[in-house]
């Protein structure tokens, strides 16, 4: 410990014409009234929330109510099927209904999906009302809740409608994490291990030098998710609409949104998709750009360590993950897009890498 | 006659980043292949389309095609009703199926509603693709397809889902107008005198001066789009997000959507409401700024010449539409906006007008 484990960390960015604050620290959820009353506009927060975010939802609310605002509560089912158009309507209604207007805030209380369904909830209510974001996973805290990318499925493919709508506030309480399930934790830290590989050697060491299982809140994990989220808020400043910069935060997900769509979304949760996509990522690396090899080995046992899938399920088809790799709405035209390093901070965009490769490195995960 | 009817006007502008042009002229459509080719990325278009606009849907893919783009497809039902989430998904699934990805182009011709709805379809799916306008209507050239607002309905209210997303291109053919229904063209006039209006002394007393019934193309129908397009680009290069001066556009939409909606969306079209809505807001500026009563004379001759009501019928209630423009969503927060002249061209919004006067100017509709 270095300071105080209560001690927060304040990170501010304008993306695509929105100034946005990210606080991160420990009992920060109890701050969100006063954090949001500086900024709101409207005096009304829809808050949406699933069964496993109920009681961070109340928090939440409790808090906005004290700092003045008039709350409604929207639940939505658990899960991935939530990320509907049917869904998005039914919350549409709602707000509708509890008389939520343009200068009004929906507030996500939850993981991914939560974030995703509200936050294409506020950008496409009345064309687009404030939206702050609490995110209640480390996945989300480090990746989904920073950057504006919202939306829902369609049956042909996930995250198929949306929008880019950036939250103004973001809140991160990490004693939310304390109630999550390791399964989930891990998941989260497959995306931590992506910054480490991205942003620099300093970082991926730091990672690497990780204890697992996680610990719970304290000094050194705010300062992990900090960096975390600063690399994203450093790369979407510059490239809101991913029309370049923004791919590098893909590492991983090209050949890891394949293995997760050819195994049906219900084998692999998406973190454990992307552990196996970041180690075919840097298995073509290793090829197409002398990535030294012991960069791969170091990733893996970190991988390992902290529960993450490393070997590919033999019932997952190659033929299946190159084909739901095709379809990946992340490919621009035709051209297949990877994104590759040559050590750790050093990333680069390549296009079409050779199909050999691929298979190569899909193969691999099998051994 | 002042020059050759197949003189096309160009306007260009930014908004929100998007740099877009506007192509005006009597027979334009055939252009509209070459006139994307120059600006396209992909290689695709859906041309979205519905039974009235079938004939135009085919020339414009035909022109696409011959220049280069696979073009598909997609029908929707004619009529408000197709301006729902239901429709955006049967859209979103096509698209999917189609293959069209962030690169490619939805391209609307129709009216407001195919607008609308593919215009909404381009913001959402896939978080953004490239939109193409081709308004079919005087109501969709003059208003709907400039400005980028999109959406759907839902059952508490129009519009009450949607996105901002500016065309990259508008081909306006006035050839379209040819087959439009009398009713169709007087709508799309009631907001020609509102560009009047809202512009100058100059343009009103042109407008003022237009023969009825409308004439077939030719110049001087080109100049007079070309004016209000132009009054409406500069409006929204300004304000793309209604937080000032767009919000002038909304003269006479406040008690005209409170009109259009107590009188349940069929007994009037829009621009009949909003002729009603003109003539109020033009009775309470009178009150409230002092605006000569005889441009509210001349506004009604005018409005009646071109077979716009100028009585409202007394089924439709004014508590009705009062409680319907409470609800409006142009409203924000609790107060009531409401766009007042002091003469044409001279406009300032007035928040909260006094009841009384709104209840008199509603009142005076029936007289």
């Amino acid at each position: 410990m270095t300071g105080p484990a209560t001690a927060a960390h304040v990170i501010s960015a304008e993306v695509g014409g929105t100034h946005f604050t990210v606080h991160i620290g420990d009992g920060r959820l109890e701050h969100l009234g006063p954090l949001w009353a500086e900024r709101a506009a409207g005096d009304q927060a829809l808050v949406v929330f699933d069964a496993n975010t109920a009681s961070h939802a109340e928090a939440a609310a409790a808090s906005l109510r004290d700092a003045g605002l008039r709350t409604h509560m929207a639940e939505v089912p658990p899960g991935e099927r939530s990320k509907s158009l049917t869904e998005l309507e039914r919350l549409c209604r709602e707000a509708a209904r509890a008389g939520i207007r343009r200068a009004d805030a929906v507030v996500a209380v939850g993981g991914g999906v939560v974030g995703d369904l509200a936050g294409f909830l506020a950008a496409s209510y009345q064309r687009g009302v404030r939206l702050v974001h609490v995110p209640t996973t480390l996945l989300a805290m480090v990746d989904s809740s920073i950057g504006g990318k919202t939306g829902v499925d369609l049956p042909e493919g996930k995250n198929y409608v949306g929008a880019i709508w950036q939250p103004q506030l973001v809140v991160m309480d990490t004693a939310t994490l304390g109630t999550l399930p390791a399964r989930e934790l891990s998941c989260g830290f497959a995306e931590v291990v992506k910054y480490g590989l991205l942003d620099s050697i300093e970082l991926f060491e730091r990672v690497e030098a990780w204890p697992a299982p996680l610990p719970g809140p304290g000094g050194p994990l705010l300062d992990l998710i900090r960096d975390c989220v600063r690399h994203k808020v450093e790369v979407v400043t510059q490239d809101e609409r991913e029309t370049g910069l923004r791919a590098s935060l893909n590492l991983g997900h090209t050949v890891g949104h394949g293995i997760e769509a050819a195994a049906g979304y219900e084998r692999y949760h998406h973190g454990e998709a992307i552990s196996l996509g970041l180690l075919a990522a840097l298995r073509i690396a290793g090829h197409a750009r002398k990535l030294d090899p012991s960069w791969r080995d170091r990733t893996r046992a970190v991988l390992e360590r902290h529960g993450l899938p490393t070997r590919l399920d033999p019932e997952v088809r190659t033929p299946d993950i190159l084909a739901a790799m095709g379809r990946d709405k992340k490919a621009d035209a035709t051209a297949l897009n990877m994104v590759l390093l040559d050590e750790p901070g050093v990333v680069l965009l390549r296009q079409d890498p050779p199909h050999d490769l691929v298979v190569a490195a899909i193969e691999e995960l099998r051994a």
